[in-house]
């Protein structure tokens, strides 16, 4: 498997790295109309010590952004049409967020220079010119949108990222302060996130030994973090930070698989977060995943945390066959899975299986 | 210690990627003169096979670089002259070989854009302009020189890097066929070269987690390789590959240290090459080092390398004085290895006495 991949331009990392910011940003405010905007996750809306530290400038934008649905095209370009229309052409983007928010950022960047919905790229190689400048600072770990060439979002027809070079952000501010406050719940399912896709890239055929190297080291620090670290331990949020950033590289030369294939689902036709719909699928995944469930059973149980079960009780036939049909056509995910012959071992019945032991 | 640092742009991985360069330069033949020049390690000079393998079209330059001395500011200055005088100025540049092809590479790509002697921008952040695109191609591992900012170059006052955000490469192809033939001690001497900077990095006062993360695992694959692959496992070349790009950013966040620093000494008055030197000068640092050294005298045993010794007894008073004066001005490695504090505990006399235990 052949691939040059785009890395992030440049990235700043370290405690109290957020404070230069502005400073980060300063070269950056002179196309276009002159002025960012700021991206920031909702969780910090009335926060008035956190608001104070976002440098904005004169012209500035800030806009909060829900978390509650993960990110939409009709929202991206709502509020990129709102923008042009209200202000003009940004000088660039800024998410101040979870990975929801960093793909609000970078597909915004690519839409407010490509025409039209961006419904119409969502896919591989899809977009026609580079973004605006765009800068991401995670404040919750583990979905390795901080890395990646994938900006997810949820359209009318498809939950399907817009993939290309110009995705992957321009600048990234890692802050281990920013992920301390972050609630246990969110902490937990968003790190597990980063556990599963570790595990599912070196599960699969697309890996080699550039991702393996990410991978098992990203994983290696999963395991210190939620097995041996207490979470007040500054070490903590300094390793989950960077094996955030590991797990995303990891990727780059491997791919996501059955975990994420019917997560997908889940988000797409139930609204469940992608970080808790990880979890709720991986739980039931032991015939593919084998002690990866039995270490991921193991870390749930140690933490205290409560993996929804016993769901699809209440699920309608045709609400699970929704879902298998979201999942199915993820066919990068199960090749990479189950090889090229992925269609012998792998049909409705048995995604539909796997949906109804949830 | 806050950096913003500067990636690659562009990384191809895995075995045959060699043979997408082509592909790979072709949106970069575009600019000044709409030439290419190849740099290559004179090693590869006479290898038909190899030669058929370097992508050149009509009007590109090949250059053999000798690699019997490391690169120096007169040789830059005059090939940079020589092709534009000769050609006018290329659309990029690409450096196909060790570290000091690499670093070739880099430098001259930043002085086609900045005017007069190179020796002007030895030092941090001294470059104007960013300079052409420039691709290394590593044929052998563990200088880092792939991923660093750095081009280390020897000139008539001193050894120092021009390091700045563009000196880092804007392509690199990991190809790890390509150091399956490098002869054995040279592929022992640039292996422990990432070892040893790798440990450097983790001792001293500017690592950070980001750092250590890298810094670790590349000292995994290290050991790996050494300790327990045979050469001739495909996943031994791999393994190094990888672990000198992670051993090259684990630098990112640190720092040399203590070796590096006698080892510009024995380079710029002695010309050994690099990797020699760091071995010559880590395998008298017991002091320092510790159970790194006796780790390191393990693996120089368990492959039955020469590490030269007992040189000193051929040094006059002079050579060692002046390897001293290079030694003692690197400022920035001691800080690292010692604290702020370093010139309570480090004089000249301290490192006479290492240069006179080689």
């Amino acid at each position: 498997m052949f691939k040059n991949f785009k890395s992030v331009d440049k990235t700043a990392y370290g405690r109290g790295s957020f404070d230069k910011l502005g400073e980060i940003l300063a070269p950056h405010r002179h196309e276009g109309n002159k002025y960012l905007i700021f991206f920031v996750d909702e969780y910090f809306e009335g926060n008035q010590a956190f608001e104070a530290r976002i440098p904005m400038e004169a012209g500035d934008a800030l806009e909060y952004i829900s978390v509650k649905e993960e990110p939409t095209t009709e929202l991206i370009d709502s509020l990129r049409d709102k923008y042009l229309a209200e202000k003009g052409m940004p000088s660039g983007v800024v998410g101040i967020g979870g990975g929801s928010v960093l793909d609000v950022a970078k597909a915004i960047s690519l839409m407010f220079t490509n025409e039209g919905s961006s419904t119409l790229y969502q896919g591989l190689n899809l977009i026609k010119k580079p973004g605006l400048f765009a800068c991401g600072v995670p404040t919750i770990s583990g979905t390795g949108a901080e890395v990646s060439m994938t900006a997810v979002l949820t359209g009318p027809e498809k939950k399907l990222g817009l993939k290309c070079d110009w995705t992957v952000l321009d600048q990234i501010v890692l802050d281990p302060d920013l992920i301390a406050s972050v609630p246990n719940n969110q902490w937990f399912y968003t790190g597990m996130d980063n556990y599963i896709h570790c595990v599912e890239a070196k599960t699969g055929q697309y890996k080699n030994t550039f991702s393996e190297a990410f991978g098992d080291k990203s994983l290696e620090m999963c395991r210190k973090v939620f097995l041996e670290l207490d979470r007040k331990d500054p070490l903590s949020d300094e390793m989950m930070m960077v094996a955030s950033y590991m797990g995303g590289l990891s990727l780059t030369y491997s791919e996501v698989g059955v975990c994420h294939a019917l997560s997908y689902g889940l988000s797409k036709v139930l609204h469940y977060h992608h970080g808790i719909a990880n979890c709720i699928a991986f739980n039931v995944l032991k015939d593919v995943y084998g002690e990866y469930v039995d270490e991921f059973k193991f870390i749930v149980n140690k933490h205290n945390v409560d993996i929804p079960s016993n769901l699809s009780a209440n699920w309608s036939d045709e609400t699970i066959d929704a879902m298998v049909e979201v999942a199915i056509k993820l066919e990068h995910m199960w090749r990479h899975a189950f090889g090229d012959n992925w269609p012998e071992v792998l049909d409705r019945a048995r995604i539909k299986e796997w949906y109804k032991r949830m």
